[in-house]
């Protein structure tokens, strides 16, 4: 079963992912003075807006092409390779992202990957790195047996899940982070509310409620490809017939 | 399908769980000073461990009771009373956390609720006050249609899975937020990583290490109670039999 509720949860996920990036940005760019690729404090505001826009919404997106009921029949070739495309995409976001930030520390003199929100971020790109890979490898080259692609599949899919949660995780704890740096007692303090840290707090939310979407659609909803066996459900690239 | 790889999934849950608590107990006692119920900085010290042991150790274990092979057999009643008593006690644990928290700002002057990882954290705490209630009242009381509680399981595991999932942001924002406070450059400051900082983040990577494997058995482990037909499924509890 799909449409009708499938259809009304991708607007929703559409208005989402599109308040999320729109959010981060206008944060960065209202309070924190825009961006630049000059290995400044600007340089740093690429990071959010990177992370946010790859590893959680390009993210989200890529991870639910298989949900769409245009997918369910016909070739998979198509679906398959849209899937890895957008990952790369939102990985090369992620890539950026990161060059952003370690661009930035080394310029400034701040250490890097001293924090938990660097630690954990850094573990879900890895992770995301290694998901691609092994995806490409297992899935789209014709070289592995059936019985690894059945074994994986479930895997497959959980660590997708597991990868967005850990996203959403180094996103508030970063966006939390970053608000703790800016909003100093000889400014305004973040313990006072001012208006930047109600935004970028509800930005925080908006992610939330953006990857949980994702995760719902992906793990309980009902919208799913009817399976049509093991083999069709396995079949190599190769085996795509146009 | 179950033992084997289900108890060894188990032991591993057991030494996690059990390292969560005893991480975030000796963080707080060598480094922050010990506990202490006077509503100081000591009394604060409650709060991570008992959110961690509450929303987080508690909770999972809570969570994978029906992944029990004991209890796929005979009479339901007593793997329902204990899942939803064990979440009850998670339950407290939480509030007792948030007690904590909230009387140490109110006697240091401190605002309350204006950081993300706090906004984040006391969302994740009501949904799960109302996905308790909830279930105790479709799943427990007999009196809701087996229609609904159809409609209503799959919605209860994956809210359950995503409270996790919001509990362990929350807990990541908040050791990361608590090193930030707690390492100033006038003491050892986070960016040199002191072995408080390698310590707690390494707390926190462990929270997320064993949430990840509670999601796993939960979500996506072949460790299923095999189906009985939907209406041993929805069964209600006066309908048990002893």
């Amino acid at each position: 079963m799909a449409p009708g509720g499938f259809y009304l949860a991708c607007l929703l996920l559409g208005c989402l992912g599109f308040l999320c990036v729109l959010f981060t940005t206008y944060w960065v760019q209202h309070w924190r003075g825009g961006f630049a690729w000059d290995d400044g404090l600007h340089m740093f505001n690429w990071h959010p807006v990177l992370m946010v826009s790859g590893m959680v919404v390009l993210y989200g997106a890529a991870s639910l092409v298989y949900r769409l009921p245009q997918a369910w029949l016909g070739p998979r070739l198509p679906w398959k390779a849209l899937h890895a495309a957008l990952h790369l995409v939102a990985f090369v976001f992620a890539v950026v992202g990161l060059v952003a930030v370690f661009r930035y520390h080394s310029h400034s003199k701040v250490a890097h990957l001293y924090s938990l929100h660097s630690w954990l971020g850094l573990a879900a790109v890895i992770l995301f790195a290694c998901q691609w890979f092994l995806g490409f490898a297992v899935f789209l080259l014709p070289w592995a047996p059936l019985w690894l692609r059945s074994l994986l599949k479930p895997l497959h899919v959980f660590f997708g899940a597991a990868i967005l949660a850990l996203s959403m995780a180094s996103v508030i704890s970063g966006i939390n982070e970053k608000l703790f740096f800016s909003l100093k007692n000889t400014t305004a303090p973040y313990q006072s509310l001012p208006s930047e840290a109600i935004f970028a707090n509800s930005t925080g939310l908006l992610v939330v409620a953006f990857g949980m979407l994702v995760l719902y659609v992906l793990l309980a909803s009902p919208w799913k490809r009817p399976e049509p066996g093991a083999l069709a459900d396995t079949q190599p690239l190769l085996c795509e017939r146009e």
